[in-house]
């Protein structure tokens, strides 16, 4: 199998699609890239942009695209309701195929080495990547926000991993290998968001439920109904379906029923085979044989998934 | 209703049936204390003793055991499996009724400084009522044991809460608020230990799965099953009926059935209650108007529970 990285830049910019344009033409055009999706937020001022392929492609055209985005983007000028430090604000790489964690640990720390030569912006190793303890969580990282940064990099106990300055216009950047963030709503028969909120708490972490499991209520107004919203921090620990069936569980309580379900975003295949091997009664992902699109019609039809098909999964769009 | 601790000091001795006399002799005779468990291991060479009742009844009778404690043991000339640092090695409270933790940690906090005025025994407070982040765990106080305090505790960091010198003879004692334990099996229609090992590793902390438990594999020859045996580290947190039900999930992928539960040593009645909810369609267990017998009697049907009565309540041995 090949190795498959996948990088979420996330850029402080919006509204600006020549800009766009210009800052991810180097994921349209070095080989073994693919360009997944430009998700653009004018409230937030903020540009999420998804990119797969093959590790060293991925973080060579990574650092061409934060030598333009700093000619692009000046911090000086920017507002947003999202928080912010930095014109390339955050640089996750996830491992999505045939690669450790540690590779993919290895290949930010270099990302991070050639973008702060490259552009001389500081940057700060986070989440999996951290080197210390205060830069595991990247909102800590960020507290102070662009404004701040100056007078926080004095302190020695916030120096960049690489870099000492705050970039004048660019701010600072953060690199890191991450989990692949899994998004999934879970859709119940009824429309009092007392229980939604119940069933969230009782699955999620904070209070006592799945390790990897952040959750809360929602309203859908349009459908008449709640669901209960979860971000799987990390499905190689908690695998997808034990949300699934925890919110089932929790439900009977309530003689509610889940009726659906959704992703937001991408998944991997590896997400989805974990789904697939319990409902299919076999001990590890490794034994289903499913190609890609059975294993979404059948994790599709196990879930009750709504507006999923193949190119929700990341491994869709390397081919 | 009356507020009701439950206190587990756990003494270096056994086998001394006189000895655990006098050192139980406070918990019989003290109004408002009720002595409900003596139970000594010879391997271990240790005792664990459990008490409940009235809050500053059984801190006073406490601080009169250990006074008689350290008259009849001698760390010296102590050997056994089970680490230990001290005489009366450590002391759990554990609020069961009408009780915060807040209140649970300042009765374990009076009882420190008078087991220590009484004694002359340095004690550290630990778990919920540790001052500092390397007292929470109890492993790491007692790392280097008897023969190893002397030395450890001339680090300032390891500076007892109070008291400065090891006792000669009697050690080092660690007192605190904790919750409580609840020690819960799950039996299997299989004799496949690796069946039961994957299903505890998906069901506890470590593996992805539930906050507050704590699991593993376990044969039982005589019955020819495996157990899923778990510890419930905070059932306010992770209710029990969640690890029961995670279990019969996770099981369903190897086609095999949960045939019966069993609770090692004492439950109380709002972790039985909690249980009772879940099985009622309630939302809490302030709804739960069952008294003690039924709720015995519902909660047994509902997990199959085996081996159990009323006597296993804590609250029972209060009448």
């Amino acid at each position: 199998m090949t190795k498959i990285v996948e990088c979420v830049p996330n850029y402080s910019i919006s509204g600006n699609p020549a800009a766009m344009e210009q800052i991810t033409l180097p994921f349209q055009t070095t080989k073994g890239v693919h360009l997944v999706n430009v998700e653009g937020d004018t409230s937030y001022n903020r540009t999420v942009v998804t990119v797969i392929g093959e590790p060293q492609a991925v973080k060579a055209a990574m650092v061409e695209s934060a030598k333009i985005a700093v000619e692009c983007i000046d911090m000086r000028k920017h507002h947003g309701e999202h928080k912010r430090m930095g014109a390339i604000d955050v640089v996750p790489f996830i491992p999505i195929q045939d690669m450790t964690v540690e590779e993919a640990v290895a290949l930010s720390e270099e990302c991070a080495k050639e973008l702060h030569e490259a552009t001389d912006i500081p940057v700060f190793l986070y989440s999996l990547s951290a080197k210390r303890e205060q830069c595991a969580s990247l909102p800590d990282i960020r507290k102070g926000e662009f404004e701040g940064m100056a007078e926080k990099l004095k302190d020695p106990y916030w120096k960049p991993d690489f870099g000492t300055a705050v970039h004048p216009t660019a701010g600072v950047t953060a690199v890191g290998c991450r989990p692949l963030l899994i998004a999934f709503n879970i859709d119940l028969n009824t429309d009092n968001r007392k229980i939604a909120a119940a069933i969230a708490r009782m699955v999620r972490y904070s209070g006592g439920g799945y390790r990897c499991i952040q959750a809360g209520p929602v309203t859908l107004e349009d459908k008449g109904i709640v669901q209960v919203t979860m971000n799987v921090t990390d499905f190689t620990k908690t695998s997808v379906y034990r949300a699934f069936e925890a919110v089932k569980m929790e439900a009977k309580r309530y003689d509610v029923k889940v009726i659906g379900s959704e992703f937001i975003g991408l998944v991997s295949v590896d997400c989805l085979k974990d789904i697939a091997a319990y409902y299919l009664h076999v001990a590890s992902k490794a034994e289903v044989t499913l190609n890609l699109e059975e294993l979404v019609a059948y994790v599709s039809e196990q879930l009750k998934l709504h507006d999923f098909d193949a190119s929700k999964v990341i491994e869709y769009h390397v081919h």
